[in-house]
C-alpha cells in the first residue's frame, strides 16, 4: 500500500469554462478509517456533468464543494482496510468519495460489488446514477407511449444511450443529437436508434426531416442551441424531461430560453427532475436493466480514462463533448479485468 | 323582433395591440334556424384573452377566425325561434355564438339557464370557461397543500380571482399580482387573498418581502415582465401553471422565456393546459362552485360594456388590462334583471 493518497482539489472556482489551473494535484497522506469506516482502493472514478454545478459555488440542490477541498466524485473500488463488519479486506465496493485514490468511507454507504455479476464500472455507469437517470427521467416525466417521437439530445452519452434505448423498448421512434459522424454512426448502428442527427449541422432542418410529424417527448441533457432547434418542434402535449442543459453549465450570464406561449398553446409539461430525489426507484431499475445489459440487450460503451493526474483534463473535455461513452477515470488496478 | 342582426367581423389581423379599424360593424340579415336548431336573442357576450389568439391567424389549438367572419365568443341568451325540441322561445340558455346580437345554433350545443338558480352572466364566468379555468389548472397541474405559498398573476381578472379563492381554501398562502391600487385592494378586501402587489411598482422586491420563504405554485396569467419577477423565486419543486400570457399575445416577435437551468436544478413543473381538454370536469367543478358561489363564499366581479358596438373597444381594453373583473358585453336586454 502507497503512503499517500493522490487527490484533486479545488484551487480556483472556474469562471466560464474550468481550467487545468483550477484544480490542484497534491498527495496526502493516507486517511485512517474510523470505527465502522473502511479504507477504500479506488479503482473507478465516475465523472458526470453535475460536478460543475458542485464547483461553481453557486446554492443549488446540494452543498457546494468548497475551495481547497476534494472534488465530489463516485467511486468503486477494493477494500483495503476494514473498521466494519460487513466488508473484509479485497471486496469490492460502490461508494467511495472523491477525485482522490483512497477514500476512508462509513461501511453502511458502501454497496458490495460482485464482479462476476457485471463489470465494476458498471455500477457507474449503464447500472448507477447515469442509468437511473435515463430510466426515471422517462418514467415520471415523458412516459412515452408506443408509436411516438421521442428526441434524446447527447445521446451517445451516458444517460442518453440509456434514455434512447429505453424508449425504443416502448415502441417509440427514436431520434439521437450527438457530436460529429462517428458518434451518430454508433446511436443508430449499436444503440439502435431509429436515426441520429449531428449538432454540428443545421439541425432544424435535419429535425424537419427526421420527424415530419413533430416531436412527442424530448429528453434533455443539452441545452442552448440545440434546446432552442427541438422546442418549436414539440407537439401538443409534449413532454421535455429538463435532466440537464450542459451546454450551458458554462455559461456566466444565463442565456434566455424558450417563450413560454408556446407551453400555453400546446399544453407542454416542461419538467426538471435530479435523480438522487428517485433512490427509491433503484432497486426497480436495476431488476430491469441488469439483465439486459447481460444480456445484450441494452448496450452502453465507456470512456476509460487512466490515472488520476488526468481527471481534469477529461473533465474539461466532458463539458465540451469530447468524451464519447460515459466517463470514467481509472484510479489504479482493476485485478478483475 | 328586429329585422337584422348586428355583427362584428374580423376586418383586418391585427398587428401588435388590435385596432378598432381590425374590426368592421355590419347588419346581417337575422339568421334562419334550421332543422334542430335555435335562434338565439343574445344577452351577454363574454369576451377573453384566448380571443386574441384567434383572430392573429397563427395555427394553434383551434381553428383561427377567417378574415370577414364574424369574431368567435361564448353568449347567454333568450330563445327567439326554436326548431329543436328541447327548446322553446323564451328559454334562457348558454351556447350563442360570436359576437352578433343573434345566432343560429344546433339545440344540442345549448344549455339550458334557470336564472333564479344564478344570474345568467355567471354562466360566462365565474360558473363557465373562467371558473372552470381556474379549477383544472390549480387540481391538474398546481396541486397546492395547505400551507404552500402560492401567487396569482391577473388576480382580478376571471380566472385570477377564482383560482386565488380555491388556492386560499386549500389552506395555502395566497399572493395576488394586479395592475394598481384598486385592484389590489379588492384582491385582498373583498376575495381574501393574503396578499396583492401592484405589478406597476417594483414587483421582485415586493415579492420577496411578500414571499420570504419563496413561491411553491404560480399561476400564470400574464406573462412578460411580471413572469420574469415571479420566476426565479419558485422554490424547489415549484410548479408553474401556465393558463395565459396576455401581456404577450400581442407581440409581434415572440419575447424570450426563462433559462430553464433553473427547471432542472429546482425540479421545476411549468405545464400549459387549454380548459377545454377537461369539459369532463365541468360537472364536478359546478357541483363544488355554485353552492359557494350562491352563499357568497365565493366572490366575483363583472365588468359589464353595454352594447355590441363597444366590444372591439371593451376587448383592446381587456388586452391593456383596463377591465376590472370578469368582461361582458350587454347584448339586449336581460328580462330577469
Amino acid at each position: 500500500m502507497p503512503e499517500t493518497n493522490r487527490q484533486v482539489l479545488l484551487q480556483r472556482r472556474p469562471n466560464g469554462m474550468p481550467a487545468p489551473e483550477d484544480f490542484a494535484i497534491v498527495d496526502a497522506p493516507l486517511p485512517e478509517p474510523g470505527e465502522g469506516q473502511v479504507l477504500l482502493r479506488g479503482i473507478y472514478l465516475s465523472l458526470d456533468p453535475y460536478m460543475r454545478g458542485r464547483i461553481s459555488g453557486q446554492r443549488s440542490y446540494a452543498k457546494p464543494t468548497e475551495l481547497g477541498d476534494v472534488i465530489e466524485g463516485r467511486v468503486v473500488g477494493q477494500v483495503a482496510r476494514s473498521r466494519h463488519y460487513g466488508f473484509k479486506e479485497g471486496d469490492y465496493a460502490f461508494g467511495g468519495y472523491g477525485w482522490q485514490t483512497y477514500s476512508a468511507v462509513d461501511g453502511r454507504g458502501l454497496t458490495k460489488l460482485d464482479p462476476a455479476a457485471a463489470p465494476m464500472s458498471t455500477a457507474l455507469g449503464i447500472l448507477g446514477m447515469p442509468g437511473l437517470t435515463a430510466y426515471v427521467g422517462l418514467k415520471t416525466i415523458g412516459q412515452p407511449k408506443a408509436g411516438e417521437i421521442v428526441v434524446v439530445s447527447a445521446a451517445s452519452g451516458a444517460v442518453g444511450a440509456v434514455a434512447g434505448q429505453l424508449a425504443k423498448r416502448e415502441g417509440c421512434r427514436v431520434v439521437g443529437i450527438a457530436g460529429g459522424a462517428d458518434k451518430c454512426r454508433y446511436v443508430t448502428d449499436e444503440l439502435g436508434f431509429d436515426a441520429c442527427l449531428d449538432h454540428r449541422r443545421e439541425l432544424g432542418a435535419a429535425l424537419d426531416a427526421a420527424c415530419p410529424k413533430g416531436i412527442d417527448v424530448y429528453f434533455e441533457n443539452v441545452g442552448g442551441a440545440v434546446q432552442r432547434a427541438v422546442y418549436p418542434r414539440l407537439n401538443d402535449f409534449g413532454r421535455m424531461i429538463m435532466c440537464g442543459m450542459i451546454s450551458e453549465y458554462n455559461d456566466v450570464e444565463p442565456q434566455p430560453g424558450p417563450s413560454l406561449v408556446a407551453a400555453v398553446r400546446k399544453r407542454l409539461r416542461i419538467q426538471g427532475f435530479i435523480v438522487s430525489d428517485h433512490a427509491a426507484s433503484r432497486p426497480e431499475y436495476l431488476a430491469m436493466a441488469a439483465p439486459l445489459v447481460r444480456s445484450g440487450a441494452i448496450k452502453y460503451r465507456e470512456d476509460i480514462v487512466d490515472g488520476i493526474d488526468n481527471a481534469p483534463a477529461a473533465f474539461i473535455g466532458l463539458l465540451q463533448g469530447k468524451n464519447f461513452g460515459k466517463l470514467i477515470v481509472k484510479l489504479g488496478a482493476d485485478p478483475t479485468r
